[in-house]
């Protein structure tokens, strides 16, 4: 491992007064990246990586499992071929990074660095379907994008290129592509409750701020601690729009030609933004025993005469927890004191720190420290690996939990205007009012306190399509409410 | 598994006689990439990608056991950065695909899309090494480059864009990075033999052919069987070029302080070309059991009267396999016959075949059938996962065997420049002869027929240094030697 110096090891800013310093500060200080020479771009160092490296294996798996396979298409998508499908070129256009020249030589026609890849997707799976028997074709790929925003770079939350996953799904009929875009959503939920530690809302995107050329955009929405809604993963369900545009059609079981419909589905690294924002503290990182590249540390304490009997039993201990697969790091080296360590693995964000010194190895005793709270507690030596499992599992039930408080506290109602402006000055969080539909309404309260309608309840899950009953009035224009909006300000 | 028509499935060049065109049927037909529709693009399909990701899963596993830790870089580097090398500009500079736009604004600077990442992430070492301590620094990402080379397309073989890993490492000193140089050579090595069933050369580019930049390119050299060389990794001991360059430097133990040594390495798709030109025929693609997405199929064979016996029991024999962690198919179509289903597994590649008719019921037996050869062995029922893996173990050893005969045939030696011509004009493969050094020598040979040097023996390695003794006269020039060149056309 190599060594930080010293005075780069404490979190000097806050993370409650000064949330954007102390993300700042945690993403670098933590080593998980860091700023790269072109403004907009960051470096995923190996820490940074990892994480995302357990994503990627926790959702390939779950992809594997439901029928999808891996592809990779080129990172370049013909101008013409993006102008064919008339909202994506649209909704991206002011986006696009522009390949121009290949050489010494000017393209004859430029090259969009994909932004998503739905254009140069959609017309090769209209190539390899031709029967509704070839129905479901499901591609994922794992690759990165690039969007030239304007706003300014948080690690991971926005950057101009990002790694992600794009899914891009045909379907036979409208019933299908649905059930694919909500069995995605379900696997993005499934990875923010048993990965990240993170409780999330699911819902939909109000119609002028959907997917360009989607007919639904689900998402999953977690509530940050400052009280901003992080948009988690999106679920598209595109209807024929794309297949349309790229002539997606298929010979049916009756020999008519009809149309595909097709869903497309993404989760970028902004989860890792999420997970850092949400369980890290004025310490450092907090990771969840799921992600950490290292689990457990094992930090003998000595003195001159107690060196060799600590030593020895630290590391027996650090090799027990290893042989069952408990991801171990022992840190024995002899020019840092404990304190020094304790302090740079809390920075590491390591779920439990196990503390061996002379009054343990008398007693044959281990003592655990829970990184999320400090809570320390003495374990027996004797069936160690299977304590400290059940250990791990209650750090990451801490973690739930209070990111779950968050949440559940974060969810308010108003009536009026002026309580829902007052509330989300207050509390942050979501404010959920009756909303008549339009744009405009949403536009009134932008410009006042710079929320917006995160999402609205999705239509055909379980329970009441919209929980908005006859009678209630748009909380803005007092106009028939269409639907709830949830109202909140976001990354 | 979505069908393909029938009149797609027979391959219809030929491997001895239209190399080139029958290499591009394999690849289609056997579903593993297809044009896109920029010259120099793919696009690699599920079963292709497959392929790709047994080769990270492999490497991935090796680079981690040796401290290598995965990065992501950004995929622009800044047109000064690449400028701040000499050599690195002048010889990229002519394949650069550049980024001038961003959204509707010229950008204040080209961004070049990575052809190589040495001099973003050179930059970034230097930041992140102060003291001796901090080495080594061993970083790899898995990414995509481009290269705008104007030559053919040849699908995984030479494409514009194309996947790769590239290691970046720094180190105290010489020694260092050339053992680490020479490690990761060891590993592609280890890939090439244990996973890809390619035995390969290793040796060192010529001076002139060198990386951009390095004291040294070793390379791997594999022979395909129609005598051309493909180069199947690099690793680069760069010296302290890019240390220079970008300033990395360290505070050594004597606190003084020190110019950082560099490596590289790298290796590509291009590997997945040279697996399907070694093994695959005018049946179809052949992959080794290591990366075949089905190790096995099983293939029921039945009249009206047998079907459910048949079935029953060949249905079981795929369960049996499958709980021994054998990846096995179990082709139970029933609008498709034996020959159809033999004809598509043979272009599939899968390495054996498992037929299960009505004698086999009766005898408690099957018959395997090995891909390469077409041998075919009837064995007991009992133990079959067993049986079956070892015959799996078979069927690697036939592919490396007849890789290793072909190149074991393909190096020959000659005294003259008219043996040398002759030779390669005649059989292709390898060509040994002592060489002077100068480049215009092997020019000479280039403008005749195509030939280059593809390698030089490594130095520093054990053996002799180089395998020319005093007194060797260049084979083109008759000066006295300098080394020892092997001569041969390559992809």
């Amino acid at each position: 491992m190599s060594e930080p110096q010293t005075q780069e090891l404490g979190i000097t800013e806050s993370k409650e007064h000064s949330t954007g310093e102390w993300y700042a500060e945690v993403v670098r200080k933590a080593r998980l990246a860091d700023y790269a020479p072109m403004g907009g771009f960051i470096v995923a160092r190996p820490r940074g990586y990892a994480l995302w490296e357990g994503i990627q294996e926790y959702l390939d798996a779950r992809f594997e499992d439901t029928g999808v396979g891996n592809v990779y298409f080129p990172m370049f998508i013909p101008e013409s071929y993006l102008e064919r499908e008339s909202e994506i070129v649209e909704g991206f256009d002011p986006e696009v990074a522009w390949v121009t020249h290949g050489g010494y030589d000017e393209l004859e026609e430029r090259l969009a660095v994909r932004p998503t890849s739905e254009s140069i997707i959609t017309p090769f799976m209209s190539q390899w379907v031709r029967s509704h028997r070839d129905f479901p074709l499901l591609l994922n790929q794992w690759c990165s994008v690039v969007r030239w925003e304007a706003t300014d770079t948080k690690p991971f939350f926005r950057t101009k290129e990002f790694l992600w996953q794009e899914g891009h799904t045909a379907h036979r009929d409208r019933e299908s592509a649905w059930a694919e875009t909500m069995r995605r959503l379900d696997q993005y939920e499934d990875l923010y409750t048993d990965v990240l530690a993170m409780p999330t809302l699911r819902g939909r995107k109000p119609a002028h701020d959907k997917f360009p050329g989607a007919d639904t955009t689900a998402t999953l929405e977690a509530l940050m601690p400052d009280g901003k809604s992080l948009q988690g993963a999106t679920s598209h369900y595109l209807g024929t729009t794309f297949a349309e545009a790229f002539e997606l059609t298929y010979v049916d079981a009756d020999e008519r030609e009809r149309t595909a419909h097709t869903a497309s589905w993404g989760l970028s690294w902004r989860a890792l933004g999420g997970l850092i924002m949400t369980h890290a503290d004025d310490q450092g990182l907090v990771l969840p025993p799921t992600l950490a590249p290292e689990q457990v540390v094992v930090v003998p304490i000595w003195q001159d005469d107690s060196r060799g009997a600590v030593m020895g039993y630290a590391e027996e201990v650090a090799t027990d927890l290893d042989a069952a697969n408990i991801r171990t790091a022992f840190d024995d080296r002899d020019e840092r004191n404990p304190g020094f360590k304790f302090n740079e693995w809390e920075l590491l964000g390591t779920p439990l720190r196990i503390e061996i010194g002379p009054n343990e190895v008398e007693k044959d005793e281990a003592t655990l420290v829970h990184r999320p709270d400090g809570e320390s507690v003495v374990e027996g030596r004797e069936g160690l690996a299977a304590t400290v499992a059940e250990h791990l599992d209650t750090v990451y039930a801490k973690l739930y939990a209070a990111a779950e408080r968050n949440l559940e506290e974060g969810v308010r109602e108003a009536g009026s205007r002026e309580e829902l402006l007052g509330t989300i000055g207050r509390h942050g969080g979501y404010v959920k009012s009756p909303w008549c539909g339009e744009e405009a309404c949403e536009t009134a309260v932008k410009d006042e306190i710079a929320a917006e309608i995160v999402m609205v309840p999705l239509e055909g899950e379980d329970g009441p399509a919209d929980e908005t009953g006859p009678g209630d009035e748009c909380v803005i224009c007092g106009e028939p409410a269409a639907t709830t909006a949830y109202f909140a300000k976001s990354y």
